[in-house]
């Protein structure tokens, strides 16, 4: 793909946004106020005269604002590319494609890294604690400020499933439709585990110090590493791992010694080693809380005796163990028993949870022509 | 379970056997040679005059030789006591059962915390890699030590079928019969990437100071509890989680902090925090490769053309996915191309990995069976 083919959405700049200045600050689920926030955020395709054609396209825990196209000397397109653009799923010649980051994380949106007004430092462990509805709270805001009063659609992958249903849950009577992937209604206690491991991993390494390591000259690099590798082995599926790596050696024979043997023990040594460069690890603490603590079980997504009018397609894949297909059942369930209008569609694929970055071809068929009788009714 | 009754051992006493003396080491699959070593192990019941009703339990990665019975003063009973005991699945009032350590371990037997006759230090970093089929060669100095020409059976889960396959393909003739529980003929590269992310918490602890700890007062306890905390993930299956934790709370509501809110995370922390003080990490190392490097697949467990009168039982759990049933079917494939006898029983159970050793009663009941069969042959 190069950057100037006719169906990519070409060269595209960060944006960031800027509220909830003192004293209008946010109100946070904990109780505590957090301001000012900035949310980096991208679009592309335009907005139609009567605003009807906006999409909010939501990232994946470690992901971020840049979706698609490329920036200035970027060879790599975004984490979607593939997906939104002219003829793409998210066609960019009908739709306004927005992609917003979230707030706790380290991609050009505010959090722990950031500057505490009140200390003039980085925040730290004193950001406080915050929940996948304070990052959609704050995502309404950009919303508002690009003059969108209904979104045609909200979607996202994994954590961008999440913040897809919390923004129905939030705000029903701005969203047309949502289409949550390979997500959940609540985090299992697997998956609770799996988080809590990868932060004791962090808080373990002696270089985080507490979280107050910005001006330390040192990180906890070796800690978040650990973590960043664990995540990879829940991404793809044995299946995947087997035909990616099967039990290929790095040399010709064992090395009788603790260096990378097998190829999969390299590729997850370098995949750990890359996340610590682009990746900070207090956001790795502050966004694993946050997916743990979501909760949208029972009457949490839409209380009793409400109406809903947004529709939904889910999507999940039969070899995701992370995200699996049972739990994107009990989000059908859930609004079968609300009497939303719902579509379910469970995608073969040996990928894993990383399949909803790369099963393309089946997503596009079933997104496209969703979005489209949305937009016509 | 009293330690006094009927249907138990009673007190046992932990045994030590030391062979391997210079010029008479043992020479490893590394091509190293490695000696004196000791190997820690336990006897149940009484041999046979005739010596044929011996059994070899071998234990799983993190186990030890203590499988039933009682310590003097201890509360808790050996690992598999359940098992192993009068009228039980390893009857002890029929059969001689024997349980040995395996070298490289930190229970007793010639590991990495052993000290180095040619330094008279710690052997830390400067042990040898071993392997499944090390350790095997160690345990038959055992066995011939205590006079038995030919084991009726060897088994044991996890790593302990690995031992269990590694006898039969090393001394054929030794075995009468096998019951690899719960394992496989080789890593998948899953399994492998679970390993080195335990390995690469271990060592990417500052305090490991490249194995040399021991007599430092640090050792790699944060890295070692991290891998250990992964560990139980994999033991464990996503239902038994559920069941066990769901999402309940420590406290009545979420803390809005990195404290451990939900039970799993006190669970698994608490486990991590337990297993630093009874294993050493650099046994934690050693094993975790071996594991790695087993490899019994295609002809390597019998070349082509073998004849083996060793009987099989071959026995895999529906929710172990760290075990997967398909690896079991796999080795029970490549016995029936071999001709040899064997039998295949999946058990349906919710407890994942974990199950070997706790689904007692079907394993009762198999295992009786198929121990009686043989030997009245």
């Amino acid at each position: 793909m190069s950057r100037t083919d006719q169906n990519n959405v070409g060269i595209v700049e960060p944006r960031f946004f800027t509220f909830a200045e003192a004293p209008d600050e946010l109100t946070l689920e904990s109780g505590e106020k957090l301001g000012p926030l900035t949310l980096a955020y991208e679009t592309y395709g335009e907005l139609n005269g009567d605003k009807t054609n906006a999409i909010l396209i939501l990232q994946a825990f470690s992901g971020d604002a840049h979706a698609a196209g490329y920036h200035e000397d970027d060879d790599k397109p975004g984490w979607w590319d593939n997906m939104i653009g002219p003829g793409k799923a998210f066609d960019t010649t009908k739709y306004f494609v927005i992609c917003s980051n979230v707030i706790g994380g380290c991609k050009g949106s505010t959090g722990p890294a950031s500057i505490n007004p009140k200390t003039h430092k980085p925040y730290a462990l004193d950001f406080p604690i915050i929940t996948v509805s304070d990052m959609v709270n704050a995502q309404k805001h950009l919303i508002e400020h690009l003059g969108i009063e209904k979104l045609l659609c909200v979607t996202g992958g994994s954590m961008g499933g999440m913040q897809a249903l919390q923004w129905v849950a939030n705000f029903p009577e701005m969203v047309r439709c949502s289409i949550p992937i390979a997500c959940t209604l609540k985090h299992s206690p697997q998956q609770i585990a799996f988080d809590e491991v990868g932060r004791q991993a962090v808080m373990s390494d002696p270089d985080w110090q507490e979280g107050h390591y910005y001006d330390s000259g040192r990180q906890p690099e070796r800690g978040l590493s650990v973590a960043r590798m664990i995540g990879h082995i829940t991404y793809m599926s044995d299946q995947s791992m087997e035909a990616k790596f099967s039990r290929k050696l790095k040399t010709d024979n064992y090395s009788f010694s603790f260096k990378a043997d097998f190829e999969v023990e390299g590729y997850l040594r370098s995949r750990g080693d890359n996340f610590v460069k682009r990746f900070d690890a207090n956001s790795y603490l502050y966004i694993t809380k946050a997916m743990d603590y979501f909760d949208l079980s029972e009457d949490k997504l839409f209380p009793k005796g409400t109406t809903v009018s947004t529709r939904f397609l889910v999507i999940a894949f039969k070899s995701d163990w992370l995200y699996p297909s049972y739990q994107s059942k009990e989000i059908v369930q859930q609004l079968r028993m609300r009497h939303v209008d719902v579509t379910y569609c469970e995608i073969k694929s040996t990928y894993g949870h990383d399949a909803f970055l790369l099963e393309i071809d089946e997503q596009t068929q079933l997104i496209k022509h969703f979005l489209h009788a949305t937009y016509q009714q």
